[in-house]
């Protein structure tokens, strides 16, 4: 007899994704992460369709998302990945789905050396839902914290601010969709649907950040989450937040409010702090990665939620910091 | 402002479970597992509502067993449970649910020494869905795998097989629920709803076993595969398999086929294989755990699939090995 439906189809897809020897080519219960002097770091976020992807997004970006909102974290965290497992609800076992999500989720593994470890298949009557958790490793005691933030320190983003949110906008036929051209929309709709995770960057924040996080829920919620923890507040001036063109040209024409890109989610990029006196080594170590990194403002003494300020100086208010869930 | 949703629930209800340092009492986005001279054994396993357990399931126990199931698979691994990520999809945050849901986690957390570590939440249209990443800690290379079963070597399980799926038809309203009284009931169905996860066991497996896997998608299919990666069959003695008082009179009556203890799933008892030479330190140990354990076969050369044997030494044919989602 065959294996099981479930076996044959994860050793078929899955299996050439792992081939670090802990995985044992999917064949066992449980993946083995060798002992080494680094420390784990472990993080786990899952993507659900009609929540973080839309039903119609095609497989192989839908892969990526799922592995590259993980990395987004351990690079934020200035770990090097290590290594992932995958949790896979599905309704049915289709191979026209299966094929490209497998192929992606390998060229992935692959580019950003983080092999699939392990994971589990299961049928569900409901949406999809791909759930990872990542392993990285820093040395010990450096994974670097939310909490770690001084007054005084810059607080820098990787990237631009706001596209992805825009991206879903158009996905869903909203005002985006008829202020910019096709090339325009398509670049933010990729921003939703493809994060860009800053593992390059990885290093340069473990060696230069006194505090960092992703941006996934809105920078001005997850600004927020990063001062408190870290005991103190922020000043931002809204002008120097980086947009992309298409994002800027929305803005510029009215067709979004810069509320609307502080608060959206899913930009994946790295919000950090960095001491006054390791901002230039910080930018350069970025310029050498290849990724712009823009400062947006100021580490300040206080307990109150950050502050965005426009070009005349003016408090931005905001209606709410972030997505939520619930 | 207050927190998002989402972040005031996971401190509410799962900051009291993230006693582990590494947690940084759910505060950031990832956690730490400290390096040390174990292998980690890593291993996940998600429950959907519907799937795995049922609409109407208490959520204690639906705690208990997304914590549990994974449990297992660590202690048939010969592994001691480090801690554990969450990742909970919920359509909404209701606390009547969500109070019972992480108690009762927190209880077992507690009880199995398996800290909460970090997790996800996220919300869904669909079914409830509850994946668990447990990680656990062997000697290096200890690790006990399913590949290593030798002909010759003795087949055990442990506790009784087949009242989890006997639990699952009473829940259902099926044959056993009119066959046995309510005590008998009550017991299979906590079978269903409830593992118990032989974590006691862990490391006399680790010294004597040499193979283990966990029992859970049936015994007759979970053997199967055994045998498939250690390169060899067996014969199992059907009247030898430990049947509970329930199952037992279920059987005796007629009302449940002994193909279907033997495929069912959701037993979560530890099926190894011990050569001759360890198998009474093994048993010394698992008394001392207080943890049956019971001889059911051997494994012999061959690559077809295990034989089991009724008493008068014909073999059973079963339609189906194991439960498959596909």
């Amino acid at each position: 007899m065959a294996a099981s439906g479930e076996d044959s189809l994860i050793v078929r897809y899955f299996g050439p994704l792992a081939t670090d020897p802990g995985a044992f080519d999917l064949s066992d219960d449980a993946a083995i992460l060798k002992s080494s002097a680094d420390d784990l770091v472990v993080t786990t976020d899952a993507i659900v369709e009609g929540v973080h992807f839309l039903p119609g997004d095609p497989p192989d970006s839908i892969a990526r998302k799922a592995l590259r909102v993980n990395l987004s974290d351990l690079a934020a965290k200035g770990a090097e990945p290590a290594g992932f497992l995958l949790t896979l609800a599905l309704r049915a076992a289709d191979d026209q789905w299966l094929a490209p999500f497998a192929r992606a989720l390998g060229e992935d593994a692959v580019s950003f050396r983080c092999p699939l470890l392990g994971g589990d298949t299961v049928s569900t009557p409901g949406p999809l839902m791909i759930s990872v958790t990542a392993f990285g490793r820093t040395l010990p005691g450096r994974m670097v914290r939310r909490s770690g933030a001084e007054v005084g320190d810059r607080i820098v983003v990787t990237g631009t601010i706001g596209d992805a949110t825009l991206g879903l906008d158009i996905l869903k036929g909203g005002a985006a969709a008829t202020a910019l051209d096709a090339a325009a929309c398509d670049t933010l709709v990729q921003r939703y649907r493809v994060p860009q995770p800053r593992c390059a960057l990885a290093m340069a924040v473990r060696d230069h950040a006194s505090a960092a996080m992703d941006v996934s829920d809105g920078l001005a919620g997850d600004l927020a989450k990063l001062c408190a923890v870290s005991g103190l507040s922020a000043t931002i001036d809204v002008g120097a937040i980086p947009l992309s063109p298409g994002a800027r040209s929305m803005v510029e024409a009215g067709a979004a409010g810069i509320d609307r890109l502080l608060t959206g989610g899913d930009d994946y990029e790295i919000l950090c702090t960095v001491p006054e006196n390791r901002f230039e080594p910080f930018a350069a170590a970025a310029r050498l990665a290849g990724i712009p990194v823009t400062q947006i403002g100021l580490a300040v003494a206080g307990t109150g939620l950050p502050r965005f300020r426009n070009r005349r100086g003016d408090d931005i208010l905001l209606k709410a910091l972030s997505y939520s869930h619930f």
